[in-house]
């Protein structure tokens, strides 16, 4: 499984993923999902992957490669992040009508998801999510994140704490404790996270961090939360217990 | 959809379930999901319902129609909770062989899983998960709650915080928070709350509450809570960024 998630706000963009693929349970190894793609200066563009492996990879390769090889149209010439998104979905359309049928004969789930961060000089920075369709959507200010893979553990936090106003080195620490939550609770999502900061207008990334098993941050973000939480109970005010209210062989539907 | 929540440890038990039932998303109602089949001062026998609705009523109207019909096996005499795990599984598979290839024609859902919370004197109280099979599993000390439904949003609080020690009024807490944080990220599953708190050998209930929509304790601690989450956060060091670690044409796979 695979967990990434972008949260967009006035102040930038924070996207981050964990590493961890597995075939079945009892294959399980590490992979990138997160991916640079930006052209220092002019253009960022960051990328997270969740689904089919060979899909996924096949993709940021292709993406790579129109780079490399200069054609027309690639992620660094075209016009806006919208058009962005759409040639993302189509490189996906491209593998999927190659290889979607000899997948799906086993029935191998061949379906894969992308999330796309970052800005073009001269827009707004803007955050999309991608569906194995080729088909996507965008973040605005009313939800300003977005996740793929294995998003519920993930979430309450942060459908909790995340606004438009958050300062981003607090949204960059929720995406982590999003992560790391997610991790505790699903061992098919796993570190090494990786994560990348992106502030508006400055058309560079500047930080970046990768937290591998153990990584002594990661276990002193996870035990001072785990203490907030723990404090947290214990400051709330105990239940105010009412008496029993009803017989058991009571109705069974009530209003 | 539904979310419900059973929760054992040395002090008793806890028990909870939101109460909203949808056909679809155009057609949501309340429908008791929480049940007490205790027999005071004998034994306490709480019971948690998710699934198919016409299922699981059938099932809890069988249980108290047994009991008043004074049946020789029902609730009250059946000589211990393992015995009245298999019972309740039991009068799951005796609804679905009479209703189950009709609901399979229209491709009905007619799965249902039921907690099983409770003690027989003379017994440890203890807590199960019974399958839409009828097959059942058990909660011990090393993960001491078991969930039904949409279990995944409201797992990452327990995983965090639930021990095999943790005070009864913390747990109870506890859940009242796993339930909310359901709810605040699935529409499908909504109030009433109902929860009940057994203490150990006590053989009877004497803590229960019912939290309606707009209740002013669920407003206070889920305002209490996200306060919490905040000052946690601002709280946290700030992340050590490294500076990029990678160029953006980099190899896809990592170590």
């Amino acid at each position: 499984m695979t967990y990434c998630l972008g949260i967009i706000n006035r102040f930038g963009i924070v996207m981050a993923a964990d590493s961890r693929t597995n075939a079945g349970v009892d294959y399980i190894s590490a992979y990138k999902k997160l991916f640079d793609l930006s052209l220092p200066g002019e253009r960022v563009i960051i990328i997270c992957a969740s689904g089919n492996l060979s899909v996924t990879q096949g993709v940021i390769t292709r993406l790579n490669r129109d780079i490399q090889n200069q054609q027309e149209t690639n992620l660094h010439t075209l016009p806006n992040m919208f058009d962005v998104a759409r040639y993302i979905g189509e490189k996906g359309r491209e593998i999927q009508s190659i290889d979607r049928s000899w997948l799906e004969k086993d029935r191998i789930d061949h379906s894969c998801n992308f999330l796309l961060g970052g800005q073009i000089k001269g827009e707004e920075p803007q955050l999309f999510l991608i569906y194995p369709q080729g088909n996507f959507i965008q973040a605005t200010k009313e939800t300003p994140f977005l996740q793929i893979g294995e998003t519920k553990y993930g979430k309450p936090i942060l459908d909790r704490t995340i606004t438009y106003d958050t300062p981003l080195n607090d949204v960059a620490k929720c995406a982590l404790l999003s992560i790391d939550s997610t991790m505790k609770s699903n061992i098919s999502v796993g570190p090494p996270i990786n994560i990348i900061m992106y502030e508006t207008d400055s058309l560079v990334i500047r930080n970046t961090l990768q937290l591998r098993l153990g990584d002594p941050y990661l276990a002193k973000i996870r035990k001072l939360w785990e203490d907030s939480v723990r404090q947290a109970f214990e400051s709330m005010p105990n239940i105010e217990w009412q008496y029993k209210l009803e017989d058991s062989t009571d109705d069974i539907l009530i209003d």
